[in-house]
């Protein structure tokens, strides 16, 4: 039987060498594969299921291989000129990039929330954005029993979700912080360290940034509902990895606490969390290198009629990108096998 | 003339300090100052005005001195049974600790917001909780204005409001970090470099934190208002210094967005920075150190009739603690002089 063939493109950042290090632990070792980057990574060596495999420049021509999928994080401009062209191709892109999420052929899926939204797609699938994957992932069984009416998100995202200089930004800040010389800033328009920065991608003329937006937009096209109301502040904070979000809701109907911790502790892809009397909570450090959906806290908010509050943390380049495209790819793979 | 007196218990903690330095900027050389701590602290040696004093052990005969003003930072067990002495000998207690706040005999004030409250002392005034104060600073205005009909808190909380502990597991998580030496948690339940804790003083019986309590309770003291729907998520971030906080609002009347920088621009104790086209917005590391409120991100939630979400950032220790209780302090002294 012929192997059916995976192309990754973008494989030399930050959610590229996630995406190798989720196929591995998911034990996707029967395809072929084949690593892309810009031309400034090529020739770049990448150990993968054992192998080293070199990573080859992305040109139009490379989706004529008949790619049966293609994961792509390399950033918007790369996704709307490439994503085309492998779907014409024949082959489904599943793209880390905001570049398609809202458009309306577009399926935008959270494999635990809109499965079925694959089957609508045209060549391209979008990954959402990392912020709203993991609340999605918490919110759907709510939705599903209860109906949400409005939802307030504040966020505590990691640098992780700024790429590998905002990784840098950090680590060089603590280690200024330790031997007191300065270095300069490579992502961030502050400090990270020592800081939190309300401010995640560009702003926009209604004051909100592009992230917040994306919140609002993401949720409600991921649980196919317009009528949600929704705010976000979106914050950066001096964390590694892993976003935690404070998350405020309205529900629709009544409910007990208890069957909420229940509903979401049988729900897929979460973990529950919430022992206060035992100090146990979702954490970040916790999170790291998980899949799961940490979800706790989970409290009454009196201060308005079946008023909901929970804190939901999970890794921001695992579930958040890589690990929710991964497992949109096993499922298509799983269909056409 | 006889100079004021003026004790200050708890002298050498991280807030006692504080008091020390903030009394230095407001140039309050005139009074004769007395420096107690506990006994473990007795003997300690601070610089105050230029001069050494020597910290003093307290006690109960220390108020036959006649103290005018007590400043207590000192823990909720030391003023429980301290304050009504000093009291009784015609001292005005000015406690930071929690014990007194909700005490419907003792006022609870920020000198912004409600200093005629001063008046109704029967010798003790509650200081706020610090993520309380510079959020009532920032609130006062608009609840002026426009009312408030529900407040959404989501926070993000140094290090140094858990006091000098607090700090040295933040400071010796980062050394960690860089010299690869595990070093013991000190106050936290859990490392806090490089994770985000949601759970700050005890937890209750209903799944909040006692802080998250104290800004729904505190906040509807000092605005003089027990209609006022609130509800609070408090999170413990790894920066030193400066609370930032994400407050989501629903006012009772229409208000226009200009209106509001406006009225805060010109609101005491307030900072506006909003300025997201040239990427200026309050952050901690522009508070520290200062007195000031700052507040940014001033915009319309769509997601409700008159919802507004802001974002208010401010030194825990200074304006949050110490600057707050010397202010009382002030007109108090201005008063009886």
């Amino acid at each position: 039987m012929v192997k059916k063939k995976i192309a990754i493109v973008g494989a030399t950042g930050m959610v590229g060498r996630a995406f190798l290090r989720v196929l591995e632990d998911y034990n996707m070792d029967k395809y072929d594969y084949s690593l892309y980057a810009s031309a400034r990574s090529v020739g770049t060596s990448l150990t993968f299921f054992g192998k080293e495999y070199l990573v080859k420049q992305l040109d139009e021509g490379v989706f004529d291989e008949g790619f049966d999928i293609a994961l792509f994080s390399a950033g918007g401009n790369i996704s709307e000129r490439f994503a085309p062209i492998a779907a014409k191709k024949g082959t489904v892109v599943i793209d880390n990039s905001s570049r398609w999420r809202m458009d309306p052929k577009v399926p935008l899926v959270v494999p635990e929330v809109n499965p079925d939204d694959i089957n609508l797609n045209e060549g391209v699938i979008a990954n959402p954005n990392c912020s709203t994957i993991q609340a999605v992932v918490a919110l759907s069984p709510i939705y599903k029993k209860y109906g949400i009416k409005r939802i307030v998100y504040s966020t505590y995202q990691s640098v992780s979700g700024a790429g590998k200089e905002g990784w840098m930004d950090l680590e060089n800040g603590i280690y200024s912080y330790v031997d007191g010389k300065d270095r300069s800033l490579m992502k961030f328009s502050y400090p990270i360290f020592n800081n939190c920065i309300p401010h995640i991608d560009e702003f926009l003329d209604n004051g909100y940034t592009k992230e917040e937006i994306k919140m609002v937009n993401e949720t409600r096209k991921i649980l196919h509902d317009d009528s949600i109301a929704i705010t976000a502040t979106t914050v950066r904070v001096p964390v590694f990895s892993a976003h935690s979000e404070s998350i405020n809701l309205e529900l629709k109907q009544p409910y007990k606490t208890d069957d909420i911790k229940n509903l979401l502790s049988v729900s897929p892809g979460i973990k529950v969390i919430d022992d206060p009397n035992h100090n146990l909570y979702p954490l970040a450090s916790e999170a790291t290198g998980k899949d799961d959906v940490y979800v706790g806290r989970i409290r009454r908010d009196e201060s308005i009629s079946n008023g909901l509050n929970i804190w939901v943390v999970s890794d921001n380049i695992r579930k958040g990108a890589a690990s929710n495209a991964v497992q949109i790819a096993k499922i298509i793979l799983s269909k056409n096998s």
